[in-house]
């Protein structure tokens, strides 16, 4: 297959990046230990979360997009590009983190769990070892933004490609910042008060999805009916993507996931799952569902009560189908693209990555 | 004088700096109700912020040092360069804010206290209302230092020099989270750990002086010895201006700074002026200082001792003698400067404004 020896496996694409951040990372750690040694164990904090690493589906894309309208181009001249995607991901699941409480990512010790574990020996306050913890993590994320800006600008493309590319990182910041807000404020404010559906779009779509492959497209320097067109997939793949997330969170298998499946039970998110639920539900289906979803006492026989009720009023398989109907609208867009060949195999095997995934 | 009709008197680079801003921010809180009434709301509470604002010195320094290098250029088109070291400014606030769990900004609930006034019709519980308005400043920071990367780019001068004018951002940001964080941590960490000195260079001169300095001179493709000459002017500007800082947190007049005078005895600030005391004051002395020092407790007749003790001992004289010197570095690299006679006078008198202030 011709994409074999290109950037555009999965697996090249990690090296590739791998080797970019490592060394980016390893030269901030010697940065920092000029200014002071704590500042130096923050960025060894940083570094160890990058070594780790997720998919690395964002600088992938970027890859995918670049190489579908640009064959012959060197693709190592958007690796700066890629790796920002990578960063600015990251700064995200940090800040997220924090809001969230969470101190473990990727099946490490996140920047704030680290902090945990040092700040420990100074104080025996949780309050205060919760803080200066996460006070750390902030500014760890706000460490990854910058830097996202600042690889962007060493992508070794025609500077107006390149000053394109960072209006789309910026749109894309914008945009999932409002997604995070709407979010969070799902867990305080009256329920049904924020559609799930929107903050797909704006939480994951955007900066996951529509910015990595219009990055890609717009430093290929692909054609204005194609940036659009992939707006317009990666919109749909990402709200895909995130309905997955929401089932995998329930009914997913915890050995693959790494996720607990009865969290977001006892937590009572509000996803597309639950508003599908509301609208399918009896009356007397609900009373007993609300027995037991957003509370913490809730046993686990109780749980799987409440999944098993999720499956047998329909609500699961109405997510299904909406997962398909954004898989269709996918691949029509697929087939309206003009770039490679190979580009668009490229997609439909993202595409099904993406939807069939059990992790 | 030369610089009366020029946009280098602070109250002229306020008001171009305002209006640019405030315009800025009425589009953003438009885009933010596309997403959700939710996400208008943060930006609303940013919006509170930029419009009452401080001093405008950041943006100040970005034209003063433009025009001192380009005394025929059209200075408007750096305004989006100055307004994003505004941005910058103010999102390190934000954040650093979180970390002091101050509710307050320029005399007005800041972005966690206007969300939890918003917030507590939701909750009942502190901690909870604690996060949840803390998550929302998180987020506010973060668009703020995104949307100062956004202005740089709108800067109207030839790219290099945009770009170069953003390297130095990166690098004022990779510093300032370092000082941040050092000066974070001599709140948990064993006393005497961290210098006083690098804390202040490195989380005030270099984001806040060397920054706008060197912006502006870059932007107006001044000789390179005198960059490097502002990056030192900066330096001992920015040390001078967090010394005299301590000084006002101690013996200012609240009615001017609007500060509290006991707060930093009370929470134990290890600044320069403590360390001096700790080199000049004799064991009994210090004795009797550590019973009020750092002692939520004690009386404000207590604290009144403490403060005369720093005086007595001659800590206080010891960080007027630093400020001189920083003052007098400065002053002999005016004389160095290339830049224009009406520069030179502005440089001038920000430094007799920066050292002599009373607020």
């Amino acid at each position: 297959m011709e994409t074999t020896d290109s950037l555009t496996t999965l697996a090249a694409t990690k090296k590739a990046v791998d080797t970019f951040l490592r060394a980016y990372s390893q030269r901030r750690i010697e940065e920092a230990a000029e200014i002071g040694e704590g500042y130096a164990r923050l960025r060894q904090a940083i570094d160890r979360l990058i070594i780790v690493g997720g998919k690395r589906l964002c600088p992938y894309m970027v890859l995918l997009a670049y190489e579908a309208y640009n064959s012959q181009g060197n693709s190592h001249s958007v690796i700066p590009a890629a790796a920002a995607q990578e960063l600015l991901h990251l700064s995200m699941l940090v800040h997220d983190d924090i809001i969230d409480r969470d101190h473990t990512r990727y099946g490490i010790r996140n920047v704030a769990g680290s902090y945990q574990d040092f700040y420990q020996q100074f104080t025996n306050d949780h309050h205060e070892l919760d803080h200066f913890s996460a006070s750390a993590a902030l500014l760890a994320g706000d460490a990854l933004l910058a830097d996202a800006h600042s690889l962007m600008r060493q992508t070794e493309r025609p500077q107006p490609l390149v000053r394109r590319a960072e209006a789309i990182m910026s749109r894309s910041i914008f945009d999932v910042i409002g997604g995070e807000l709407l979010d969070t404020e799902t867990s305080l404010l009256p329920k049904g008060s924020i559609d799930p559906l929107v903050i797909a779009e704006y939480k994951t779509s955007t900066y996951s999805f529509v910015g990595p492959l219009t990055t890609g497209a717009v430093l290929a320097d692909a054609p204005e009916s194609d940036i659009e067109l992939l707006r317009q997939f990666g919109r749909h793949l990402g709200i895909a993507y995130q309905l997955k997330d929401d089932l995998l969170g329930i009914f997913g298998d915890e050995a693959k996931t790494g996720k607990s499946t009865t969290t977001d039970l006892r937590e009572g998110k509000q996803t597309y799952l639950i508003q599908a639920f509301n609208t399918i539900a009896s009356q007397a289906e609900k009373n007993e569902f609300y027995q037991y979803f957003q509370n913490i006492d809730a046993t686990d026989k109780q749980l799987e009560r409440a999944k098993a009720m999720l499956r047998t009023t329909g609500a699961e398989e109405r997510v299904k189908q909406k997962i398909n109907e954004h898989h269709t609208t996918c691949t029509s867009i697929i087939r309206e693209l003009s770039m490679s060949e190979s580009g668009r195999q490229a997609l439909t095997a993202l595409l099904t990555l993406c939807i069939e995934r059990e992790s």
